[in-house]
């Protein structure tokens, strides 16, 4: 198994109960009570109603410099205080994914800002980003994103969502659930 | 299953005739008789001594005016003149993933000429990149690389090949086989 893999195990089980369910753009996934995210070879909860699944990969489109602000703000998943989080698997169109490396680019970050965007939530919001389109199976989603942070943090993390659907990038996603959550 | 993903079947079945199986740089593969390329959901053959899976993706570097230049160029792969083939699955180290995307592309084209290189041997070989390393499976290479010319162009791709290498963007690679096929 890919040690990069991670799947997003919707069902009655887990330790992140869903508080809400919301579709953004396109179809709806069937809501939830709890959520359990399972790595790489780890056993799956049965009787799930869906698996979502993605492996974290090298960035796309984060330079140098970036990388750097990023890595020296960034916190990881999973501090003891970030009991909130949220799972949003998001699709982007094909006429996303025919544009060029320099195109996507110039959407995502001159014309949209996500770098910069995400860069003014750090530390307090961590994320982890999840590529599917690439797998062997047909996908539902290109990318899950799961993020988590302190209840203090909730009101920042509907900013920071707010800020990024605002973005020409966003006109090329057509289907995207943000799925709430709170930890026992 | 993915439309866009390949199977590489090495066995002693496929239309492909294998000539010659060389390890560049790190593992040998087990050489082969033959090889069979299976899309999507169609049926693999029985009996493979491997089986190497890719699915083709968006460009990672590509710029808008290099996507025209290739674009204007490129044949698709299965001409009937094209009886030689070549599949080259190929690795890179950690040190290639950990850069930037901005520090990736400068070694690929600004440095190594990737793009350039490959456009001056178009429309004759034609080419087919398919990406490994975000399957859910723990896969052997990142890259698998399928190649079809005539007979007159295999010294025009042994040049290619010579010439790929010679740039700094090889030195990242540290698993290279190079499987070279007749079609029956």
């Amino acid at each position: 198994m890919n040690p990069r893999l991670f799947s997003f195990v919707g069902g009655a089980k887990g330790p992140w109960q869903v508080t809400s369910t919301r579709t953004i753009v396109g179809e709806p996934l069937t809501p939830v009570e709890r959520i359990a995210v399972v790595s790489g070879d780890q056993a799956l909860p049965s009787h799930a109603k869906w698996i979502l699944r993605g492996v974290t990969s090298n960035e796309r489109y984060t330079t140098h410099a970036e990388k750097r602000q990023l890595s020296e703000r960034q916190a990881s998943l999973g501090r003891t205080e970030a009991r909130h989080a949220a799972l949003i698997p998001l699709r982007k169109n094909a006429a996303w994914w025919a544009l060029s490396q320099d195109d996507r680019r110039s959407l995502f970050e001159e014309h949209s800002k996500h770098i910069a965007i995400g860069l003014k939530y750090l530390p307090a919001i961590a994320r982890r980003l999840h590529h599917c389109r690439d797998l062997a199976e047909q996908e539902p989603f290109d990318f899950l994103t799961f993020f988590d942070f302190a209840d203090v943090d909730s009101v920042a993390f509907d900013e920071l969502l707010a800020e990024l659907r605002k973005g020409a990038e966003w006109e090329f996603v057509d289907r995207e659930v943000e799925i709430r959550m709170i930890r026992d």
